[in-house]
């Protein structure tokens, strides 16, 4: 099956399968605290964020998702236009079929022509290091959409169970990277795709020089149920195994956590089942520095511009509205906003040696 | 819309359609200790309580709703004639609209005519005073029920989701409101309306001189509900966005530990979900010094006086039962009933910081 | 309605209508520790308790029911001869009705006949001592049965919620039982009868000189469900507040658990939900002395002798069964067992100030 | 009823009747934490662990089952044949039969004629200890499949519960025991079967000699079920005893961590419960050094070799996955990967006095 196939289904299996919120993303064990004197104006509100020395309009970033096929290529422009319209940022899906097969760019070029200052993010696997992808490619890559950034991958997870899968992720393959990052003029951002990052795995990132962090946890896309759709119509033995694995994962509030308590200086993407602004408000509460959105956002694109405008407005309401009830008047103030941890939540903070009031200053240190 | 056909709605809303207990008010996490030794007769249970320099026979007050209205006025009076008929205390919707259109204000006078002696409450909110409201119009309000405190409602989340809303609230309002409270010969009252005071505004309120805290807490009646409903028949774009918080906002019980615990000196009503006699006395053991309900009244008081008089008698009942059978002779005995928390309210306390020793002996001295 | 019809409508309810279980008794969260390797063999157990100074062949009484009616004699001497025969002990409703009218004594006295040497407990209710009740009633009451203790149960909660009631329960009537008491021939023994002592009221009877104590808690039969379906019947007023009350009290486990702590050298009885042998086996290791069981019983009795001797040949089974698998030789070894406590009972410990291990300690010192 | 037919007659309960997960081994309390950078590649995962002397390719065996009748050595020579081409280790049902009844020891021979080299464990009661074997019936049980190790199974929750049984566990059983071990020529495993070994039970026998430990615990095949439908199909009067019962017994989550906790240095086999490869890698992570299998290997080797080596191999691609995405390159490091515990589990631990960080180093030192 060709790259460009396989990238075909997913999109397909992610649009109309049953793919999501296998295990819960731990957000709804988060509580915001309503503070009935906001103690400004709701227009007042600013919901502005950095992101790669840009500005955005909301602390909201449309993560990878797709191209590499004229359709796909659709998509990836709405997603652009709206993005450069309402001052947000994007990342494209994986360049690494433009990078071998170079008359499939085009997919990915457009969002830049749609987007001329939106901040963008380029995409490349880290499996694509180990096999050989160095400083070349990655510029390639980078200038493909003259990117503000270029995103990592890990996603061992799914490469396991993919039915052609068989991944490999040697400490080789970051220390590589680490070299290969040295000579690029945008920084790397690492990230996850649905199944989370730990406290050491971020502690090994930032060791290496790697502090832009998209967690992407476990609760919404699992790339695992993705492959398992794709086992099952193979018919292939993989099936049950992925089916079993299905919610594996650090869920997208733990792993927050677990990022900023490991590695107080980074900047911090939620992504993972972030599905509306209220979900954006906790997430940055919790310790990170802007959300991530991927599948809601391709629902949206397909159904055509002005659908995907109103869903992000909307999501813009739900922030403020959590902004201005807990009278958070910056995304900074927000990060220091009180909040109730309980449930589950609760105890894996404890069980991973995590005190409340520890994490509490941490996380407003941040 | 004129603010007499809204508050119409809004009163149909609260009587016809599902608003109410759309999240927990946590005080089925609390438990009263059975004492099988009362040391006392049931005949003997004092329920009095100090409320603005009159004693009531029950800890309860009616908390505000209706007014400026012909029908609005004749539910008014029902409830004045039941309240001063049992020794209880009210208070009535906002006199914005009596304020503005004297017309209006005999549906608000009529509830001093029906309760020459009950304690009543007027009723502004705070927005009023960031659009203009002084000394004169609160004076107003006062005198037009000869009101023994005026209430101002803070209703952030409300005004956020109701259709025509963008609400202000500065801290400039508060400072204002700081001076009109000097110059009135009753005293002011701060009341939310349902999504509950956090300690973080309750000591605000408090360092502004504001000591009567009206907590209304989430698991009543939802503003953000009842808002809800508006905006579906509007086929208003914030109605996903009010169904996403329908139950935002701080659940009673945790409203009241809140209070209490942040200012310890502070009178506090415990609004917000308070349906019987049973939750009466939980929350007046959690910290409260007497209990306010609003929506069930309205229900009882549309079908008559009767009906209402035979409500409360039962909340009477039910609440003499509490303390006759945890031992507590009298209100203020109640306030140190020892009592179980468990579950989420417990999670709750521990993540602000609050241990339970802590509490009890705030508790206890308050 | 007279005090017999009264005791007959309670018989009935309690076989017919679903009066039991409206809470948990939280005993589901003690879970006895399983030993692979009980170091005895299981003819070996030894399930002997002391009581009243005679040795009882199990842990386990019968808790007063009934009598003061031909048929309830009836039922009482079934039960009486099975606990003959067993080596149980029993204790017989209250004897207030044939205190005052001695014809109906019968149904009492058949206990002692058919139950010649087990111990056998008198009944009356601290009220009728408020009501003048001295020491001649209870001798009456006493020799009615020739009875080796009587019983005092508390029921205010059962009292309050009945239709005619209107309890009295001043610490005079204790004062006054501590009196009676001193010239007694026969221990007291104070119960309550479905809801529950607390470490308060445990303490208050102790410091009276009362220190065996049936706890009778929440779980089982619930009183006030009894006269909540009395009031639905007479459509009495007071029906939907029984009902919110119906599972008011202290559930067993944690009733033990507050007197163990409160007094640790009472004599408990736990009672209240107890219907199995594992459940007698849980009660003790928490820290009771025997057990105590009444619904079951009646529901067994009513089907005849062989019924009940039968039902309470399995319960011996299963304690026998839980002491052999803890490997707990005796009954005093029971009270050592470890266990394991979780969920709300978990929480109840510690919202009343008592950690795990200080209980440990409490519990085996007992 | 003979020992052939009723193990026919377990052997067919096991195959047909609902007595698998009565009650939930905990482990899904444990959650292991995905490492999104594995620094490795799958290929590199190394599965192998030590048993009596062998190096295995999986940390996983098959605990006794079967024998005694033609039928069943079919069954046996399946599970043998795959386990020694897998290289997996296998344990044989008790061979009481066989050491009475020398006539049907064929049926256990042939595990090692399929398995010449592989791990293969002998298999007799402790019961038969008591009542008389000694040095010669060991060594003929061990001799007839030339065993590696002979496992005594602690089954008095089944005797108990089962129509014929009065079981005999005295200390002196475990004496006896510890003298016969002297003189035998391979390790003896002690190992419960299917309700638990306590921190208590693993103290104790490790403090006779035994520290092969194979906790079986709680939350896969209940013995207690299945003599349960034994007694519902005797109408034997034991039936509610059982059912009541059936639940009984520590979970295997629980159970390792009693163990490993207890005697830091032995050496554990989790099993009961055990169903998949995330299992045995949470059972490795939770503190045991390989698992078993019991029920699950049956239900496949009735159907064939195919099917059982097919179920192996997707078991091994699960616990290398889980390996895999939590970065253990082997089954030491899996042991002190981190993990989280959560619900009851960790009620669990609170309550037996161990508090998560002191078993954290418990569990890594092990
Ligand atoms: C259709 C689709 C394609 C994706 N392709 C990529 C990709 O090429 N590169 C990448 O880093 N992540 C990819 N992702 C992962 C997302 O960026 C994101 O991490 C993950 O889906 C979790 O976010 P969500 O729950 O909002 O979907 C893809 C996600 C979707 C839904
Ligand atoms: C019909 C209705 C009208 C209300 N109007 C007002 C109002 O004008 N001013 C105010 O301060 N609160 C108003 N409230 C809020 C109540 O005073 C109270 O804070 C809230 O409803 C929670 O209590 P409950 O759950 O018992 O209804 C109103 C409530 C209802 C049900
Ligand atoms: C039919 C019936 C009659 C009872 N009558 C009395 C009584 O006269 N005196 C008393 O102290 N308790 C009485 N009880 C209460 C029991 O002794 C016991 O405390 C309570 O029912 C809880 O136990 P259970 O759940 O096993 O029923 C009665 C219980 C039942 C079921
Ligand atoms: C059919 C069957 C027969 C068993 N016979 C024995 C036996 O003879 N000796 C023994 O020690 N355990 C025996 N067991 C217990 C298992 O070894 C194991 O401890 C228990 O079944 C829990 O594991 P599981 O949940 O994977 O089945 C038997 C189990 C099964 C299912």
């Amino acid at each position: 099956m060709s790259l460009i196939n396989r990238k075909l289904e997913h999109v397909e299996i992610c649009l109309y399968e049953d793919v999501q919120g296998i295990v819960s993303t731990l957000l709804e064990d988060v509580t915001l605290i309503h503070q009935a004197m906001p103690r400004m104006n709701f227009r007042d509100v600013d919901t502005r964020a950095e992101f790669l020395g840009k500005t955005l309009s909301l602390p909201l970033m449309v993560t990878g998702m797709t191209g590499g096929h004229e359709e796909l290529g659709k998509v990836n422009a709405v997603i652009a236009e709206v993005v450069e319209e309402l001052g947000l940022a994007m990342g494209v899906g994986s360049q690494r079929v433009a990078v071998e097969r170079p008359e499939t760019a085009e997919s990915f070029k457009v969002t830049r022509r749609m987007a001329p200052t939106a901040p963008l993010v380029a995409n490349l696997g880290l499996p694509q290091v180990t096999r050989g992808y160095g400083v070349k490619q990655f510029m390639d890559a980078i200038q493909m959409i003259e990117a503000n950034a270029i995103a990592v991958h890990l996603n061992p997870a799914q490469e396991l169970f993919q039915p052609e899968g068989e991944p490999e992720y040697p400490l080789s393959a970051l220390e590589a990277l680490r070299d290969i990052s040295k000579e690029l003029n945008v920084p790397v951002i690492v990230k996850e795709s649905g199944t989370g990052m730990s406290m050491e795995t971020a502690k090994l990132l930032a060791d290496h020089g790697f502090k832009i962090l998209d967690v992407s946890g476990q609760g919404g896309t699992s790339w695992i149920a993705v492959e398992m759709v794709r086992n099952r119509r193979k018919g292939n033995w993989k099936y049950e195994s992925s089916q079993l694995f299905s919610g594996w994962g650090i869920p997208t509030a733990a792993s927050i956590v677990e990022t900023r308590y490991s590695v107080p200086d980074s900047y911090i993407i939620a992504s993972g089942g972030i599905r509306n602004g209220l979900d954006v408000a906790k997430s940055i509460s919790l310790g990170a520095n802007i959300a991530g959105m991927a599948n809601p956002v391709l629902h949206h694109a397909v159904r055509g511009k002005e659908q995907l405008k109103k869903f992000f407005e909307e999501v813009a309401f739900q922030l403020r509205a959590a902004m201005f009830l807990t009278g958070s008047r910056d995304v900074k103030t927000l990060r220091h906003a009180p909040l109730v941890i309980s449930g589950k939540l609760k105890d894996w903070l404890e069980s991973r040696g995590l005190t409340l009031s520890v994490y509490e200053s941490i996380r407003k240190g941040a």
